[in-house]
């Protein structure tokens, strides 16, 4: 009974923090749970009128398949939805007519035909990566309605009945539509645009506060006999390096979006993709520093420490005028300014030339350094190798 | 007309490279379309039971969304559709009993509370990363078939049409699963847990051939005045640095898949993570040893190339063997044997030490190397900076 009474403190304690880092899916929670009630609403009243009911339905579940975190999300599920509706009712419809022909046996196997045909095609263009980011969720209602319409209508011939049902359908699908856009663009907006603005800008953060964390602590004050530990440096550049998938999903939903606040509705989303690409670069060169450091750090000799105190101030400067700058890229990416041409970038070239300076200065003569750093970053691969 | 031509051949050139780069693809394009016809003619059966007839166009519905490319997304999906459906539905009849009791007036707004409350605690409960990686569809599911039952049961109080109904409804959705399910694991099954096991070794083969990419031509006979281009390296550990979205999907899948092949049923596939996240780590020193080299070739001076010619034999050796051992790696992962006491090891250790040595001959003191190293890293990571 005490593990149970653990296990559910424990789920406590975690929705309870994933509601903390992000306030927004509590509100986005009462947001599904209004439109619901809302649809629901709907189907009360429209059920006053007999021949709606049973269309009805298909707005509620339209609402609960389309609502989606971000406007962008639930704007491309919506069109999405609409469209290949749409298309596949027609398509269905015309399917029909020419099954018709083939005569009462023939009908049921050239239906079948049809479906067959149009289903290994729809199912198989979901593989070319621009129809699956962009109209995955298209191409499944596509398959859906033309199946539903070409094997439901062979029992009703009737060619104004069927209208009419499409007409119900699609209207009832629309106003499903405009429930979720109107809920998520009006009550406490999520924009998956200015999610992926903000995430940029935050990573750039993360970079720069690694290499002021890097400066003030392996470089800092204390250099001396005592061992670093890796956790005293920030680590949130970790999360830098695995932001790909998520940046880009952001970016795919932004462009749904219209113009909201800053950004215009052809905002150049994919320069943001542009400057994620280089921050994870450069998060792949602090990983690599990063390990270099830790599994170093029990070889260092006296000699070396000697010569970590001679360079530590340069280094110190460089790397902290370097997280400098970064901080001003951000901020300046944050407020969609123009960077001037940065003091902080005067700075950290004075102190690599200063760097280079003093490494030879010391007996390491700065020609060959080259080949000596390729040659131990190589060892450093090989001891990474499991 | 000449540019829409274009646009066509291009598109069709695009479409034969998806099929062409995993045949699997077209295959279960197939599998779809067949499995569709196959819940047809289940329906033209069906509808000869008249009282069968509006339900089975749920088993349809069922084929469209359940069926996934791999077996354990198709039964992740089914499964959590069924459930998801037996117990939405059940809460959902509750919820109309109770609701009844509140007289006529009070039925409809106690049914929107209803479905208010438990659509906002559903779609909150798919924040929870635990949730959302293994029930996401169970929960949307579960949202939708409550509401319907709750909204729409208002309209047939009688309890034993109810049951009927519902009978219906739960026994064409298990029909549809289990066709997605036959024809998923009897024609031609692509397992997530097969694929992901291939995806790890083929991974370690990629990183090995880089590093003999590496020791053939960087620091291979030809080392001279020529400038390397990056491009002669082996690109394919690119793919490596962004591999964890992928890992992490299918080993979530491949947690549902029945033991097939070599693989049992609790098969450890948290352990393919754990040698995925080696792997990328090991990625990251190469990419970082990679954009070391490129950025400073057109820097390197005579004495730099004296001393890589001095150490290359050395850097060459360790490099080949690490591939090798690498190689040999993934293929005891591809055969699932353990590997012996490799004697590429060995070698790798021998030149790891010569290359020491030798660095320490040519007038660097290895005991300085190493914080000259690290000045060296941080240059590299203040470059980077966009």
């Amino acid at each position: 009974l005490n593990k149970f009474k653990a296990k559910v403190v424990g789920l406590a304690k975690k929705v309870k923090k994933v509601g903390k880092d992000d306030p927004r899916r509590v509100v986005h929670s009462f947001k599904v749970g209004f439109a619901l009630s809302l649809v629901s609403l709907f189907y009360y009243i429209s059920a006053l009128f007999a021949g709606f009911r049973t269309s009805a339905i298909w707005a509620v579940l339209t609402v609960v398949v389309v609502m989606e975190y971000t406007v962008g999300g639930t704007l491309s599920k919506g069109l999405n939805r609409t469209f290949a509706t749409l298309l596949a009712a027609a398509l269905g419809v015309g399917a029909h007519q020419i099954a018709i022909l083939a005569g009462e046996k023939g009908e049921p196997f050239l239906l079948g035909l049809f479906v067959f045909l149009l289903a290994a095609a729809a199912t198989f263009s979901r593989f070319i990566p621009e129809i699956k980011a962009r109209y995955d969720y298209g191409v499944t209602i596509f398959i859906l309605t033309f199946s539903l319409v070409a094997v439901s209508s062979n029992r009703t011939v009737d060619a104004f009945e069927l209208l009419q049902l499409a007409h119900q359908r699609i209207s009832t699908i629309v106003i499903g539509v405009a429930i979720c856009l109107l809920t998520s663009v009006f009550i406490c907006p999520v924009w998956a645009g200015e999610d992926l603005h903000k995430l940029v800008a935050a990573n750039l953060e993360k970079l720069a506060s690694f290499l002021e964390g890097l400066g003030e602590v392996y470089f800092g004050d204390k250099v001396g006999g005592e061992r670093m530990e890796s956790k005293c440096f920030p680590q949130a550049y970790k999360s830098v390096l695995n932001s790909k998938s998520n940046e880009e999903s952001l970016a795919n939903l932004a462009r749904w979006e219209p113009g909201h606040g800053h950004f215009g509705f052809r905002h150049p989303w994919k320069q943001y993709l542009k400057v994620g690409a280089l921050s994870r670069q450069c998060a792949y060169s602090m990983e690599a520093l990063m390990s270099y450091i830790t599994t170093n750090e029990r070889t260092q000799t006296p000699a070396d420490l000697e010569l970590r105190k001679m360079i530590s101030s340069t280094c110190k400067e460089m790397s902290i005028e370097c997280g400098k700058a970064l901080k001003e890229l951000a901020a300046s990416i944050g407020t969609m300014t123009t960077p001037g041409v940065c003091r902080h970038n005067i700075a950290i070239a004075a102190a690599t030339t200063t760097l280079k300076a003093s490494l030879s200065e010391e007996g390491i003569p700065s020609m060959i350094l080259e080949t000596a750093i390729t040659a131990s970053l190589l060892s450093q691969v090989v001891q990474c190798v499991p």
